[in-house]
C-alpha cells in the first residue's frame, strides 16, 4: 500500500489543534440532539435506523475503546457492559447487540449516556493535554472525530425517520434548513474529454482507506450535470406515471417498487393536486426548486432513464467535480462500492471499517448539509443499498 | 341474553362510591409505572408488548371515548390526534394506528400523557359528583375500571419483558414480590363427582360478557391439584429432557419449540448448572418452592404428559374452585376460549370486548398477584394464544 | 380407557372379509389417481397440499410399517429408503422428510410407487389369508384402511387445489360430481330441547380414539338449520358487503381476509356480475343451489354473524344429527378440537394419530361426497386449522 | 451505440447455415433431458431453480414470438396460453405467470411441451428455407440460439439441483463428467505490465449488448493465477476454520454464512473425516484435484482473503485471459455487472435482455463444460447475485 501522508504529524502543537477539533466535533453531536425529548432517543423503527441514543454511546465508546484503552494503561471503563451494548460491527471486540435489538435497550437512560459522554470526553481531553500520544494513537482521534461527524448525519436522518414516521409529524427545529436546499441557477451538461484521469484521495488532510490508492482510470468523453436533479423535476417523472412503467426500471428496482408500493420518495405525499413533505422543520407543500433527497438508487436509476440520461461513473463525477457546485446532497452513481487496485484492510479492528462493506452497495458522492463542515471532499466514497431511501440522497445526471 | 343484576343500581350514592374506585384504581396505574424511566415507556419489543406509555394513554382514552364524550355535550376532547394514537381495536371508533407501530411513537411523550390523565380523571371526577350518569354509563365507568385493571397487568407483564430483555437486567422494584410466590403445603390431587354443575358468573359486582350465560355442565369424575406446579417441579421436566422428547408435546408445540429454540420458560436461564431467572426484583438463582409461571400452553400441556397427567378444563376449574387456593399464577386450562351458551356481543365498540376474540386462544383460570386486588374471582377467563410465554401463567394438574 | 368393542372379533372369517375391504380400499385410491398426468402427481404448490404420490406411498408405507413388518418376520421391506421418504408426522419411526419438502422429491417415480403399492399389497393379501392375525394387527388392518379413506379425500382436495390454481384451469373428470351437490329442499330450523345427551362412539364398527369416550354433555335449548348453505345465499353475504366489515369477523379472521386480501371462498370468481367456481369438472358458473364448500372457520363464522345466528357446537350438531339429512360438505362447528373425557392416547406412534393435534384446529361434522362410502358417521371429528379453505367444508347455521 | 458487424451478413447462403445450427442446439436441449423421468420436469425447489420442462417451453416460446410472429403474418399459435405461461420476464409481451408459482403448473404436460417444440422447429425450418429473412430476424434467431445455450446450461444447474437436493440421491447420467474437471499443473502467478487496455467484445461471430461498447481501461500491475482453485485447495480452506471466522467475509457474506448455516459449498457432505460430492454421475469422494465449483461469490471472496489474495477484476481477467486456460468453471470476479461505455438497451422486450439486470450482481468470467461448444467467448460477461452456489462456479486467484 502505497505511504499515505500523516497531516497530523506535519503540525507542531497539534495534539491542541486535536483538542480543538475533538471538542467541537462533540460538542456538535450533542447539539443535534438537543431539540429531541428523551423518548426520542430509544426507538428503532427499523433496522437500518439506529436510536439517537446508541449513536452518542456507539461514537463515544469508539473513543474509549481505541484510544482510552490504549493509551492510559490504568483507565477504568465508564461501566464494562457497555462494550457490549454499543459496539456496532467490529466482530473483533466482542459480542455485541444485535442491530435489529438496538431499540429495545431502555437502559442505561439517556442521561447515563451523557455522563458517559463527560466522562470518556474530560479523559480524553486531558490525555491529549498531558500524555505524547503517538502518530498512530492521533489517528485514532481523527478517525473517532471523521466517525463521529459521519455519525452526525446518520443521527440527523435517523431522527427524521422517526419523526417524519410518527403520524402528527412533529417538529424537530422549526429553523432547520439542511433538507431545504433550492438550486438557483439553470442547468446545462458540461462535456468532458477522454483519457487518462487520476481517481482517489490526494493532498494534506484526513482521508478513509477506501479512498486509497490514488489510481489511473481511463474515460471515455461523456457529459455531466452542473446541478442536482429538483423536487419539481422529479414531479414531473411521478406525474408521467414513472412508477409504473417498468421500463425505466432495474428488475430489483421493479420489484422494490410493487413489493413495497413505493410510489414516491420516501416523506412525500400527494393531498388533493398538492405535493407535500416532512422536513425537520415541519410538513409543508413542496419548493420545486429545492434539491430532491430521499430516494434510493433504483429511483435515481429510473429517473434518469426517463430523462434518456443515465447517473455518472464516481470515476466520472470525480473528475468532473471541480466544473459543478456540488453539497446540496448525496449523489448516487452508478458505481458499486468495491476497492480500489492496491486496497488493503488494516490488521484489527479498524480494518472493519470499510472493507468488508464492499459489496451489494453503490457510491454516493459529494456531500450534504446535514455534514459536519469540511467533512466531505470530492474523493469521499459514501455508500448505501440501493433500496435505502432515508438518507439525504439525489442525483446528477450524464450521458 | 339473561337479564344481568346491576350492582350499581343497588347502592344508594353510588356514584361517591364509584369516585373513590375510580380514584385508587387509575392511582395504582401511575403508581406501578413510579419505577419507570421515561425511557421505559416507549418501546414494544415484539407485537405482543405494549409500551407502557400507550397503557397508561389508551385506558384513559376509553374514558374519554365512551364516558365523558357521552354525559358532556360540550366536553373538548385532550388532544384531536388521540383517537387514532390510542385506540386499540375498537375498529368501530375509527381508523387506528396499527399495533406493530405502537413501539415508533415517541411523540406525545410521558409528560403529556400524564397530563392527559390528569385532564381526563379530573373531567370524571367533576361529573360524576355534578352530573348525573345513566345506569348505562355507570357500567362504563365499571367496565373502564375493569379494563384499567387488565391493562395493570399488562403493564407490570410488559415492563417485565422489556427490562427482562435488556442484557444488563436491570431491577424494577427491589421489593417487589409479585412473580416470587412460595407454595407452602404438599399437593394433594382432590376428587370432585361426577354430574350437573352451574358454570358462569352469579351473584353482584362486576363480570364481563365472556362468563355469561351462567349455564348447565355435565362433568364426569376427575382429580385437580391442590397446588400449581412449582419451579422446582418444573426443573425435573427440563433436565429429564423434557424439551428433546416429542412424545409430550401437541406437535404445533413441538414445531414451536424447535423454530424457535425454547429450552425453558421464558426468564429463565442455567449457568453452570445453577438455576436462575430475571423476577421484577432482579436477576437471582430460583426458589424451587416457588410457583412456576411464564410458561406457554404447550410447555404447561407438555408437563402434564410428563407427569402422566392433563390439564383440568376450565369447567373442572371452577366446579372445584372452592376446594384449593387460587391467585399465585393465571393457570392455563385445557379449554378454548369460546363463547358460552346464549354468549351475545353488545351493540357498538364496547361489543367488541370479547366475542372477537373467541378462536385461537386457550382459557387461563385463576389470577397473579399482579391483579388488582379483587379483580379476578371464579368465573373470570383470561385467555391468550397458546405459544405466549410472556404472562405470570403456570398450571395445576388434573386427571 | 373404557374397552372399546371389537367388530372384527365378532365376525367369523373375518380375514376374509377385511381382504375385500382392503382391496376395494386400495382400488379407490388408484381410481382417484387414474385422470391424473404424471406431472400431477409430484407439485406440493402449498404446505397443506401434498403430492398424489406421496399419498399414494404414504398409505402404503402405513402398512408396510404397522403391519407387514410386524406380521412377517422375515418381511423384506420394497425400499429402504422409503421410511425416510413416506414417513408423515410419525416421530417414533424415524428421521422424515419435512413436510414442506415433499413437492420436491421427483424420485421415486409415478411407476415405483405402483410398484410399490402393488408389492406391498400382494403381500398383505396373502398374508391376511395364510397367517393368523392377532386381534391388534387386525386392528391396525382397519386403522390402515380408515387412514387411507381420509387420504383419499385429501387427494381429492389436493388434486383440486393443484389443477384449480393452473392458470388454465385443466378438468379433473368432466363427469365427477362430488363438489357440485344441490341442495333440493327448503331450510327450517329444527328445535331441540335442553338436557344431558351422550356423545361420542357408540355401537359396533370401526371409530378412531378421538370418538371415545362416550360421554354426557348438558346442552340448553337450541336450534339448528335443516339443510346446509348454499352458494346462493354466501353469494348474498359477498354482495353485502360481508368481507368488508370487520363486525362480522373474529379479530383473527379479520386480519386473515385483509392480510391475505381474501374476497370469497377458494375457487371462487366474479366475472362481470357472473360467479363461477372452478370444480373437478371443469371452471363454470355457480348453480346457486349447490351445497357451499371451500371456505374457511372465518368465513363459516362470519356468514353465521351476518345472518344473526351462529355455528353449532359439535355436540349440539350430533344430538340433533339424526333430525337432518348430512354429508354434502363436511360443517364448520364452533368447537376446538379437544379431547374426550377419558381420552388416552395409545402407546408408540399409533398413538400419535389423533392426539397431538388437539391445539388450534376446529372440528368439522358431517361427511363430504369425496369421503369413501359409509366413512363417516355423526359421531366423526374432522378437524382443521381455522383459515384452511381447500377441503369440501361449509357450514350450517345454529341459533 | 457503435456499429455492430452482422457476421450472418457476410456469409453467403447463411440461412442454411442457421438452419444447421438451430437444428443442433435445439437437439442438445433435448438431449440434456434424455435421462429425466418425466417426474423431474416439473418442480422448482427454490425460485432460482425452474422446472426443466418451463425451460423446453421458454426457449420455444422466445422463437415462436420474436421470429415466427414477425416472418409468417399467417402463423397459429400452438397455444393462445402459451405466451402467459411461458414468458420469463419479458414485461413488454403480456402478463407472465410469477416466478415462484412455476414449480406449481403440472400441465400442459411434458408430452405436450415436446409437441410445442416440435410444432415451432417445423415452421422454422420451413420459414428459414422458404422465406427470406430480414438481417434484424436473422439475429433474432442468432439472439435465440445463444440464449437457448443459457438455457442449457441452467437446465443442467437445475437438473443437479433437484436431484441433488433428492435425498436418495439420484444419478442423473454415470458417464457425465461436466462437474468433474481434474487441473493438471501446477498454479502459477502470472504477472500483467499496467497500461491501458482494450475490453469488450471484437472480432466477428455472436456477441451480447452487454459486451458492447469496446472501449478502454487503465490497469495497474497485477498477477493472476494460472489455474482455478481445486477442491482439494479449498477443502484446505474449510478445515482451518474458514467459514467460522468472520475476518476473511463481507458483512452480508458473514450474515448468509450464519442465517443459512453454510458450512461448506453446495452438494459438498463431511462423513467420519472424508469429503464427498454429489455429482451429475453420483455422490462420489471429493477428487482433491477437481476444479472447485458451487460456491457463492462470498466464498470466492472469503478463500481470496484467506489466501492472503483477491479475485481479478472482470478487467484483469479479460485482459490477461489469453495467458491462461480457462472453461473449467465460471469464475468469480470482484466487478460489479454494470454497463460499459456507451452501452444502450434496445427497444421493446429485446432490450429487457441484460440491462435490466444491472444492479446487485457480480461477474463471471470464462465457462463450463455444461456450456455449448463455442458458447463462451473471454468477453463473455456472465452475472449471478452474490450468495448463489447452485451454478458451475468457482474462481481464479489474484494479487
Amino acid at each position: 500500500m502505497k505511504e499515505i501522508e500523516n497531516p497530523i504529524a506535519e503540525a507542531p502543537n497539534i495534539q491542541n489543534q486535536i483538542v480543538d477539533q475533538f471538542i467541537a466535533v462533540r460538542k456538535r453531536t450533542e447539539d443535534i440532539c438537543q431539540p429531541l425529548q428523551k423518548e426520542d432517543y430509544v426507538v428503532q423503527p427499523i433496522d437500518d435506523v439506529s436510536p439517537p441514543k446508541w449513536h452518542l454511546a456507539h461514537t463515544t465508546w469508539f473513543f474509549e475503546t481505541f484510544f482510552l484503552s490504549e493509551i492510559l494503561p490504568e483507565y477504568q471503563k465508564f461501566d464494562p457492559d457497555f462494550n457490549y451494548l454499543f459496539n456496532s460491527y467490529y466482530e473483533s471486540v466482542g459480542k455485541r447487540v444485535l442491530r435489529t435489538d438496538r431499540g429495545n435497550i431502555t437502559r442505561p437512560g439517556v442521561d447515563k449516556i451523557y455522563a458517559y459522554r463527560k466522562y470518556v470526553d474530560e479523559h480524553i481531553v486531558k490525555a491529549l493535554r498531558e500524555e505524547t500520544a503517538s502518530q498512530q494513537l492521533l489517528e485514532i482521534i481523527q478517525l473517532g472525530l471523521q466517525h463521529e461527524m459521519q455519525h452526525q448525519e446518520l443521527l440527523l436522518t435517523d431522527i427524521k425517520y422517526i419523526l417524519g414516521h410518527n403520524p402528527i409529524f412533529p417538529v424537530y427545529d422549526a429553523n432547520c434548513e439542511i433538507d431545504r436546499i433550492p438550486v438557483n441557477s439553470n442547468t446545462d451538461f458540461i462535456a468532458v474529454d477522454q483519457g487518462i484521469y487520476e481517481i482517489g484521495f490526494h493532498g494534506s488532510g484526513f482521508s478513509f482507506d477506501n479512498e486509497w490508492n490514488r489510481h489511473k482510470v481511463y474515460l471515455h468523453d461523456f457529459e455531466i450535470s452542473s446541478q442536482p436533479v429538483t423536487f419539481g423535476e422529479y414531479i414531473d417523472f411521478v406525474e408521467d406515471g414513472g412508477y409504473k412503467n417498468f421500463k425505466f426500471w432495474h428488475s430489483d428496482g421493479w420489484a422494490w417498487v410493487n413489493q413495497n408500493k413505493i410510489a414516491a420518495p420516501m416523506f412525500m405525499y400527494e393531498q388533493n393536486g398538492t405535493w407535500f413533505r416532512y422536513t425537520l422543520s415541519g410538513y409543508k407543500p413542496i419548493n420545486p426548486n429545492d434539491t430532491l433527497m430521499h430516494i434510493s438508487f433504483y429511483e435515481a436509476s429510473a429517473y434518469a432513464a426517463w430523462k434518456d440520461c443515465r447517473l455518472p461513473t464516481e470515476y466520472e463525477w470525480e473528475a468532473a467535480s471541480d466544473l459543478f457546485a456540488w453539497g446540496n446532497c448525496w449523489e448516487w452513481t452508478n458505481s458499486a462500492y468495491l476497492p480500489y487496485p492496491g486496497f488493503k484492510t488494516a490488521a484489527g479492528a479498524i480494518g472493519e471499517y470499510n472493507g468488508k462493506f464492499m459489496i451489494n452497495q453503490m457510491v454516493l458522492r459529494g456531500g450534504s448539509k446535514a455534514s459536519f463542515t469540511g467533512h466531505s471532499r470530492n474523493s469521499y466514497r459514501n455508500f448505501f443499498h440501493p433500496h435505502l431511501q432515508w438518507q439525504y440522497a439525489g442525483l446528477r445526471l450524464a450521458k
